[in-house]
C-alpha cells in the first residue's frame, strides 16, 4: 500500500502542478494516470505542437511544457503509478481513501483530486455483434506485440490513419492482411491511402470498401467474421485476429460511480476551491465544469492552487496554513 | 482621444496577459499605468527577483517574466500611456466608457479592465500641520530632480534607506541638509548610517534624532519648520525644501469613488467572469476579492482568461463567440 496525503488521479499539466502547489504546503502527492508516461494529452497527443497561451511563454512545445513541469516540482518527490487505471475508491472509517488501480495498486491517501483530462482515453468500439466476447480472444484495439501478428490472419477495420498505417506495417508480418473500410476513401494521409491500394492491386493485401464488420464467429477463440456489404451482400472470412481501430474516446470510467454531480461528463464543483459535492474530493482542469468555465491549461493551474488551499484542512487538521509567497520564502524541498 | 475596446487599468504581469486572451478574440486594448514602466511591481520593486510559482517556470526572474509577457502580447499591438494615473470616469451614453488620466489623456472604451494590483503606491505622508498645503511648494515626497535642490536649505525625514541615501546624496549639492528622524537608530543599511552619523559629527549635515517635524510656515513656499522632540522641546529650522521618506503605501485612489463595491481595499467581483457591480467594469489580479482568493500571479491569468469571454458581449454585441484553441488554430496578429 502507497501512503501519501493526496492522490491525483491524472499526470497531466494540471495534475502535476497540483505536486507544487500541494508541496509549498507540505503536502505530498502520489499520482495515477492510465498512459504508461506523465504530460496527459500533451505527451501523448502532441508532445511537438507549439502551445501558444501559457501566460509567460509566446510559444512552447507540449512536452517542453511537461518537462519543465517536472522540473518544478521535482523538489516535493512526487511519486507515480503510470499505466494503470483507477478501478475503485473505498471510504475509510476516518474519512481518508483507499484508490485501488487496475494493477492492485492501493493509495492511501487524505484528499483525492481529479485531475483527469478529458478522461481517460479508451478505444471507440464498433457496434459489431459478439465483439466484446472476443475481447482478449483475437479481439484487440490497439497493435502491443506486432510479432505476436506473425504469420497469422489478421483484419484490421477503419479509415484513419492508425488503420492505414498498420496495415502497411503488417503486411510484412501476417500472413494475410485485410483491410476493412466502411467508406470508399480513407481519412488518413493520402500517402498511405495510396500505398494502401498499390498493395491491394498487387494482390498482398485484401482491401474491402464500403463494408462493415457484422458478427465474430468462432470456438473460444476468433475464427472467422462476417462481413456485409453496402449492397447489403454477406461474406465470411477466416481470421485470427481483429483489430479495430476507430480512434480513441475520452470516457469517464470508474469514477463515473462515485456519486459525484456530473453534468454532461464532466464533474461539477464550486469556484472556492474546486471541490465536488463529495468531501475530500475535488475536481480540477479539463474535467471540472462550473459557470464560466474555460477547458485551458492555465485555469486548471489556477483550480489546482486554490483547491490545496481547502485541502490543506483534511491533511493538517489542527494546523493554521498560513500562505508565504515563493518570491519571499523560496521553495522549500522535503 | 484615444479609442480602444478594453481599457485596462495597470500595466502588471495580469493586465499584460489580459491584452494575450483579448487579442484571441479580436478585442484591442490600451494600458494605463501610474508607473514609468510596464511589469508593475515585478519591474519596480523586485525584477531581478527569481518567482518559482509561475506554472512551467522552475525560476523566472521577474522582469524576464516581464519581458516574456511583452513578447507574448506583441501580436496585438497593446497601446500604453505610461506614468499616468487615472483620474476619472465618465459613461458615455450607448453605455461605453471615458477613461481620464492625471495628464488629461481621455481613452474611449467598450470595456473598463482594474488590474491595478496592490492598488497605485502613493508616498505615505506623515502627519504634519500644513503638510498638503505646501505640496508642490518645498513639500515633496520623493527626488525627481536633484539639481533644483542646489544651494537650497533641504530637510528630509525618515529612517529608512531612502532617507539616508539621499541624505549622503544631497550633502554635496544642497547648501545645508538636515535629516530628522524620530528614532535613535535608523532602520536603512548599517553602512549608510554610519556614514550619516559621520558626516554629522564632521558638521557637514544636521542630524535630529527623536524628533518630528510638527508643523510647516511659509507665504505660498515653505519657509520654515517647526520640530518637537520626544522631551517636548520646540525648535524651529529655516527650510527651502522639506522631503519626508517614509515609503510607499498602495491606494486605490480614485478608483474607490467610481461606485465600486468594495471590501478591505479590494473590489468584490463574482467568479462567473470577475465582473464588478457595475456593468462592464471588471477586476482582475490582487486588486479583486472572492471567496476563495489568492493574490497569486498564476491567478490572475486565470480571471483574465475568463474576463475576456465576458467582456466580448459589449465589443461585439452582434457576435457569437466561437472559442477556439490556439493549439489548434494559433495565434492570429492584427
Amino acid at each position: 500500500m502507497i501512503t501519501t496525503d493526496i492522490c491525483i488521479i491524472g499526470a497531466g499539466p494540471v495534475g502535476l502542478f497540483a505536486v507544487f502547489e500541494a508541496g509549498l504546503l507540505k503536502m505530498r502527492c502520489h499520482l495515477i494516470d492510465a498512459l504508461p508516461q506523465v504530460g496527459g494529452q500533451l505527451s501523448e497527443i502532441y508532445p511537438q505542437k507549439p502551445i501558444y497561451d501559457i501566460p509567460g511563454y509566446p510559444e512552447v512545445k507540449a512536452q517542453e511544457l511537461v518537462d519543465n513541469l517536472m522540473q518544478q516540482i521535482a523538489p516535493f518527490h512526487p511519486t507515480f503509478s503510470l499505466g494503470e487505471r483507477v478501478d475503485g475508491l473505498r471510504k475509510q472509517d476516518d474519512g481518508s481513501y483507499h484508490v485501488i488501480t487496475s494493477d492492485g495498486t492501493v493509495v492511501h491517501c487524505q484528499v483525492v483530486v481529479i485531475a483527469g483530462g478529458l478522461g481517460s482515453f479508451e478505444p471507440r468500439k464498433p457496434e459489431i455483434a459478439g465483439l466484446e466476447q472476443f475481447e482478449g480472444k483475437g479481439v484487440s484495439y490497439m497493435v502491443k506485440h506486432p510479432e505476436q501478428l506473425r504469420d497469422k490472419r489478421v483484419i484490421l477495420a477503419g479509415g484513419g490513419d492508425s488503420a492505414l498505417d498498420w496495415t502497411l506495417y503488417l503486411t510484412d508480418i501476417a500472413r494475410e492482411v485485410t483491410l476493412i473500410h466502411r467508406g470508399e476513401s480513407f481519412r488518413g494521409a493520402p500517402d498511405s491511402a495510396e500505398k494502401v491500394v498499390e498493395l491491394a492491386n498487387e494482390g498482398r493485401i485484401n482491401l474491402i470498401l464500403q463494408s462493415n464488420i457484422t458478427s465474430l464467429h468462432g470456438n473460444g477463440h476468433l475464427k472467422e467474421v462476417t462481413i456485409t456489404a453496402k449492397d447489403k451482400t454477406v461474406t465470411s472470412l477466416p481470421a485470427d485476429y481483429l483489430i479495430p481501430l476507430f480512434g480513441l474516446t475520452p470516457k469517464l470510467g470508474p469514477i463515473a460511480d462515485w456519486g459525484l454531480s456530473i453534468d454532461k461528463s464532466a464533474i461539477e464543483v464550486n469556484t472556492h476551491d474546486y471541490s465536488t459535492n463529495v468531501e475530500r474530493i475535488y475536481a480540477i482542469g479539463d474535467i471540472n465544469t462550473y459557470p464560466g468555465k474555460l477547458k485551458l491549461i492555465l485555469c486548471g493551474f489556477h483550480e489546482a492552487a486554490l483547491m490545496c488551499q481547502s485541502a490543506f484542512r483534511y491533511v493538517y487538521p489542527s494546523q493554521k496554513l498560513s500562505f508565504k509567497y515563493t518570491t519571499v520564502n523560496g521553495v522549500h524541498a522535503f
